[in-house]
């Protein structure tokens, strides 16, 4: 199998360290109860991802001859911004082909890059058709996502810094979409000092490595369907593959769910943005997944460029989830002064009422029937029960709960 | 009036060096057009703000007969937090008065650093009466959250890590509440280097420090009213009014909307989460108030403990103001097919639907009226105005347009 040198990592390193930022290591209190755990800030990279290292790197290693052809990518995230800031860089072309599917946000962080972006009718498959396509007209350079052994070197760039921000890094987590990063990092560190092991993260529902990991052979997914979307991937690369095969320890899933409590507790606890991908990793340590204890675990946060829509979805879930939003329904009684006891219990338990909505007879009840369906905010699910059994006390009948 | 050494402000840097983090100086390519923006990430301080310099070098100044009384504060925001885990490293005992209305994740945030927290009905007055009644019994020691010397000079090692990370420092712009980071930021850098240049910025709605510098004199306001809730001040201090009367170039507002769209802009372009106050420098400079050109400006992002439900209206607010969220009312004619014509034209200009409501006849309209209520994503105004256009041409008539 293709092998990666550390001096070919250095070099890359060198070419980087004029365009991207050594990025910070942050000691995280709230994920430090078994483990000391540090987070290294890749959202907080140009771009907003590690994917500019990949890239840029891989430009850098192309003949002028094919520099003066262009480059094309297909993407409707990180690669495509990694890739048009690496294009601008190095003062090339590039077209970049995107899914007209694609948070509008997204294609303008793209574009606002200086890329020449071709929106495509339809998903991902339609706009990578269209790519090939224009790469046989053109013939410029078609830059791999993550299966080319210059990006693979580019991330593992990040493997140097950890290396250098905290020389006795015991475990490195990793997210894995096709497995450009972790190959990079676990190819480099492994390197650097043999026993620091490298967990890699998956998103249950795209969880191709994972699959292919167990069986020893590449497993292609028939669908994927996350909103981690920056590692949606169906199938790992060829050499993606192999790094996994003989340098990661162990590759774990978490859920959806998971996934989006690590992304909130992310803004909450540690003041930063990462998107669902890029807290792949703080999902596997929060959710206790990692089979280590006192060590110095880095977890990798790979990306932060969440669609602001989408992160609004996300903080809901997850405050339900977490008993933090709690939604009942509560039967009225035909008599007076009703709405006013039961908003006194719920402010004596301390809950914030964020929504009410009162509904007398309508479609499916009985004309006279009335209820009041609360949101409220709450401590947790126990202090929620708190307030339901208070209320079932004073002889309310609830109807619902939703969390 | 009372001076800052620097000899002070070093011992303060000395002591908090076992606690505090020496945050990062990030440089900001979005911000940077007119002037080399750089941000000073308070947000990322432990407790989510610098507040906590001030309060642990406070508490580091008390004898050991104060400190065996006991420390009280009062405050529903990160003051609170501050001198929660200020208390806790030094193992003192605290007690943080915190009105009933502040959010729960505040004071849930507040109680994890181990203070006794004591929620008291009302609003911030009515803390405060408690706590000064508290205070008597007991005879434990108040932290002021800005009017005190020691205070004052926990945040000035702000200033000393500016110098240190960014010696050609020409401008930093600073969050105004009370003034006690700013007097501590500028009766630093004033005798490190004279000619940096100190903005304060204030919510317009709550600018007691702008209205006093302006009538150089102490100005009391009878409300204030802004998101921005940790700079929520009605007047300054005495120390903190002398302090910006002195060391202080000019002092500069901005409005809630601005506000919003700074907070956006953080999350959307550098990946970091700061709350209206902490976003209050970045706003001045996004929107053009500072006076300079082809400096080195360095914007105080102070804190970053904004409660998530706030997040999302102001995220909302921002997207509207910047046309990336527009709502229009048509009117259908009275035949089939309407519904797609209209969602094809908008679809032909490349905005993203994410909410269609249609309504047939109801209160206040004809009965055989028909109305469709649409959001969508949209680029900016003009490529709003481009659908509408395209609408009207095609002989919608448009009913209502909010932006």
């Amino acid at each position: 199998m293709e092998t990666l040198s550390l001096k070919k990592v250095y070099e890359a390193r060198d070419i980087l360290s004029k365009v991207a930022r050594k990025t910070e290591l942050i000691h995280s209190s709230f994920l430090s109860r078994k483990n000391n755990v540090f987070l290294k800030a890749e959202n907080l990279q140009l771009t907003g991802s590690f994917k500019l290292r990949g890239a840029y790197y891989k430009i850098s290693k192309l003949t002028d001859e094919q520099k003066k052809k262009g480059i094309i990518a297909c993407s409707a995230g990180n690669h495509a911004q990694g890739v048009a800031l690496a294009a601008k860089e190095n003062n090339i072309k590039a077209t970049i082909f995107i899914p007209a599917t694609a948070p509008l946000s997204k294609v303008e962080a793209t574009r606002s890059y200086g890329a020449d972006i071709k929106l495509i009718d339809g998903v991902y498959d339609d706009a990578y058709r269209e790519a090939v396509k224009f790469q046989k007209e053109t013939g410029g350079i078609f830059i791999h996502p993550f299966d080319d052994i210059d990006v693979i070197a580019g991330q593992g760039t990040i493997a140097l810094e950890i290396y250098e921000q905290l020389s006795d890094v015991d475990a490195i987590v990793v997210p894995i979409g096709g497995g450009g990063l972790i190959s990079g990092i676990a190819a480099t560190i492994k390197q650097l000092k043999p026993d620091c092991k490298i967990y890699g993260v998956q998103a249950e529902r795209a969880s191709s490595m994972y699959a292919s990991k167990k069986e020893h052979k590449k497993v292609e997914l028939r669908f994927v369907n996350t909103f981690a979307d920056g590692t949606a991937v169906k199938v790992p690369g060829d050499l993606t593959f192999d790094f996994c095969e003989h340098s990661v320890d162990e590759i774990i899933t978490v859920t959806e769910d998971e996934i989006a409590c690590a992304v909130l507790s992310l803004i909450e606890k540690e003041k930063l943005i990462s998107e669902g991908s890029g807290a792949l990793s703080v999902a596997a340590v929060m959710f206790d997944k990692i089979p280590l204890e006192n060590k110095n675990v880095v977890c990798v946060v790979s990306g932060g460029n969440i669609d602001v829509n989408i992160l609004s979805r996300v903080i809901n879930r997850a405050l339900l989830k977490a008993g933090r939003i709690s939604n009942l329904t509560v039967e009225l009684l035909d008599k007076p002064g009703q709405l006013k006891e039961v908003s006194s219990i719920i402010a004596k338990y301390g809950a914030n009422v964020i929504r009410v909505r009162h509904n007398q007879g309508g479609e499916g009840t009985d004309i006279n029937d009335c209820y009041l369906k609360i949101s409220m905010e709450t401590r947790d699910f126990e202090h929620f029960n708190k307030i339901k059994n208070a209320l079932i006390d004073a002889g309310y009948n609830i109807l619902s709960t939703v969390q």
